[in-house]
């Protein structure tokens, strides 16, 4: 039943960047506040900022051997999205996986479990977002699935899904509404730009988004 | 039934500013080891230490609206304290509810849920103490009430009380103890620094303190 | 029935400083993929690696005073461990227990429970692996145990056995067992060098591991 | 500084009566979706539900030396509260202060940490909300306060303030506000029979609270 | 953009009552230890054991407006199957609703936030299995989803997948896979109860399984 | 590595049962306070009250191949007691293991992590105190050890120790205090109660322990 999906389908590249330079917060915005992983995501180093390919794996608790399966399945531009089938704060993850992942040209780790090794990691410039931190280490001995849905961190995540992650966690943009989450994330940003500028002269928010009548009408009382 | 207190009592600006620079332990400590807010409440960069008057909200889950709401309220030196009606993680606040907050002079924002766009707030120097970072954004359709008392990570806060925060996390101190508080905690500043500089050369607590014989007291063996 | 044992094993310098190098994953896995604290264990500062012999702690909640008797039987290159009785996130220790720490030659805390005054400590640069940062202080009511057997964070832990901790976490190596683990991790070391290489150039896991025949008997299929 | 306050205000015998009638959500719906304790507030047995007035207590962690304190102010009628100064699940309470507070009339125990002896406890009938169970026995050793304000499981509650506990949580409601609190829930009470019966006989409530104009007026569509 | 599905998929009737007798552990295992939700899902009462097709509902937190949506979504043998959209632990349903749910056919409520009037609820014999027992309301402000795609308490579900629930927990089938699952759990089953006599004469699991050479082989020790 | 060891020492028949009708709560208290397992192992259904020794198995998460190596060293009398290498919330056991270890003598299951088929469980009278239900089954492909020394739930557990469970949870008794611990117990017992009578008859526990000058000592007002 242990399977490997070896062909994926892949956003376009440059979709891809588009996304990674707008963030997890305007994408999120920009998709109808949908898509983000649970908080408990954290980077292990601040200021990344990453898109890329989902290459998904399903791994058993305390056991990693389908990571190093997965690495083979990269390609330039992927994000490893790992979620173990049921909790578990396990390092998974450390120095030597990363230098084999990157020497595939992956991005990134996304991980609902432990990652190890993170000052290497963070030498390497090597981004994790993950649920803990632990030097716990696994096995090899059972077999899990690569490149097949997952649940991680609360959302379901299908290969070739775009993954993107920041200082703010990690949300997840599905291949097919990549290109359409773009434009509306890029109309979010001019928007706010504007609306910047106002607020930092002094403007509130009550008049800019024009807020008090609706206040007012939901019985909103100033004492 | 919502309401918006317009008028609040708040601390004298000298008091505020010695609280700050005491710091949360000291004046913890000064008060009696009281009106410490709850260990998970942490600050999204390190390094920053503020002292402000509560200017508080009680919000509904995943709803922000009365952050717009309360950023009218805000005087020079006041902090934003935000207690969800119910346990939530979103992210109430980002860079844009920050902009206008620094416009109107306020020091910080104390939140028992989530904020984003951290790397922005990091950037713009605006200090946050919450529960949760997340990119999960939230709505605008209820209502919810600012300047009433309310509890925030365990602690009971009236507008107006002083909130000091630093690494250590948040506390809180009434408006009407400030003074006295303050007056405390620089006593204990003195001594500690006497303290220091014995523990330093090597004497001991055991004996600074005297806490021998005390110990024998209640019964503590050598082997 | 509370003591304070005086007398306790500790392994040699030259060991507990070569377990220091290795670090905690490496020293984790070299014996066994054991005696890893629970992930919960994080360092105040990032970047800290030590290793020295457990001074071990039995405390109540939110009472400190045994580390005040501790700190007495502190020898050079010593690390306090400190597990409360029940769980408990209070600040049990600040800078002036630091200060007074250091002044004995102490390397670290590992307490699974709360510190404060974390600012103070990294200027200092005394590293501290807790379980909460939390500024509310303790009192100095109820004995506790110095150098007697304790659980902390998951791990049983004995005086003067070896502590490894870094910015992946905790682990705990018996004092009888540390020139045993030390060897078995300088050999995977070495043996990590070589394979760093080759999964930097591109090789595969998989191949290095010779993993793909176990994994074809076990049932993974490629599609 | 310890404190216990001897004389506080109680709310009359019949609204306090009529509120235990009402239950835990008809009550907190009653007062505007307020005073709710947090979820993990739960009974030891169910089928229990009273109300009484409010005896609070502050206790440190682990020590429950103000318990037996408290059982002398105890009135018939009243209920214990008990909000530790840092969180705990030790078990302050069992068998014998059980005994002791039914010989003074007390209805039962709301607290935010453990209790013990469950057995006997729901063999005498004497009802317990708490975080947890468990046989982790306390000191006494350290002070508290009684009949002062405390924060309970997220609630501000006042000495006085009334309890209603059953098998949904806990809610409290101010001693001042009881007798409006309670005219609101009789008025809900008699309303929610009315539609009991209707959407027993199968009407829908979104045709009885006439909800389709305003689902379809914010852009619900049917597919 | 929220939606009302109104025609969904459905299961068998037969299949599902099969599935219902096999409950949960064995359907479980029959599909590949695949489809639990996560173990916080709990039964507000036990005995109860039911499967029913998945009515699914994305709702915002602390709002259960579409849960009288989805009511008249129902069908004869349906589940309500409820993801808050952020973590949530409100009480979003009760008696009125179960009354409404249970006029329509409906068999029980799955919900990963909270639920209240539980003692009604039994006595009604309306099942719910829940993160959380909450007295706490909610509003009717915001819109959600009803029979779209969610995750539910960590697995992915779609509206029409059969669901089944027991004292163990909740799994989640889909649709389409109801009936072969079905027959492998029957197979089980019969396995099953061959097994439970030899194992109740005293016969090992070791050798009724054959486990001994493979333990050998790994290198298991007897001492 | 993983051994299996064959030969443990036991506490007397006599002192065990002893032990079982003291109850957890008195046992604790008898020993100083010290051996409770945390307070999230909680009993799968009320009312059974046992003690035994304990046969200890280390497993790795989501894997309960090591449960079938111990039932076959189980004697009568004994209670498994199981601690994950990390943690877990799957169901390691149900009926059918349980069937086996009850043809074996074995009094009940102590668990830091999952069971399930808890309803048959019931119905079979073998009590389990766990820290979660769960239908998630495991795998059988790693070894661990059998009667070794474990950490299970904060308490370091040696084989052949005494177990004691009952509805306040779970504590430990080493083999070799079992006799001592009994016969301070059962002292305690007799001394209860006396004081349940002065107590149930309306005397205070201030005036029957002679607490009041020593409250007064430390600074208790009365207001």
């Amino acid at each position: 039943m242990p399977i490997v999906v070896q062909n994926i389908p892949r956003a376009e590249r440059s979709v891809i960047e588009g996304l990674a330079r707008a963030g997890v917060a305007t994408v999120h915005e920009a998709q109808g506040r949908r898509g983000c992983l649970a908080a408990h995501m954290r980077p292990i180093y601040s200021g990344a900022q990453i898109a890329g390919s989902a290459v998904t794996i399903s791994a058993p608790p305390g056991d990693n051997w389908m990571l190093h399966v997965a690495i083979e399945q990269l390609q330039d531009g992927d994000i490893l999205v790992v979620a173990p089938t049921s909790p578990c704060d396990n390092g998974y993850f450390g120095d030597l996986l990363a230098t084999s992942a990157m020497a595939r040209g992956c991005r990134g780790l996304v991980i609902d479990a432990g990652v190890r090794d993170i000052r290497d990691l963070k030498v390497m410039g090597f981004p994790v977002w993950s649920k803990a931190i632990s030097a716990q280490g696994t096995v090899k001995e059972t077999l899990g699935d690569v490149n097949v849905p997952i649940v991680c961190a609360g959302q379901a995540i299908h290969p070739g899904d775009v993954i993107v992650a920041d200082d703010d966690g990690v949300v997840v943009v599905t291949q097919s509404e990549a290109a359409t989450v773009l434009a509306a994330a890029e109309k979010r940003l001019a928007a706010e730009e504007a609306k910047r500028k106002r607020l930092a002269a002094g403007e509130l928010g009550l008049d800019i988004y024009d807020m008090r009548p609706r206040l007012a009408e939901k019985g909103l009382k100033y004492v």
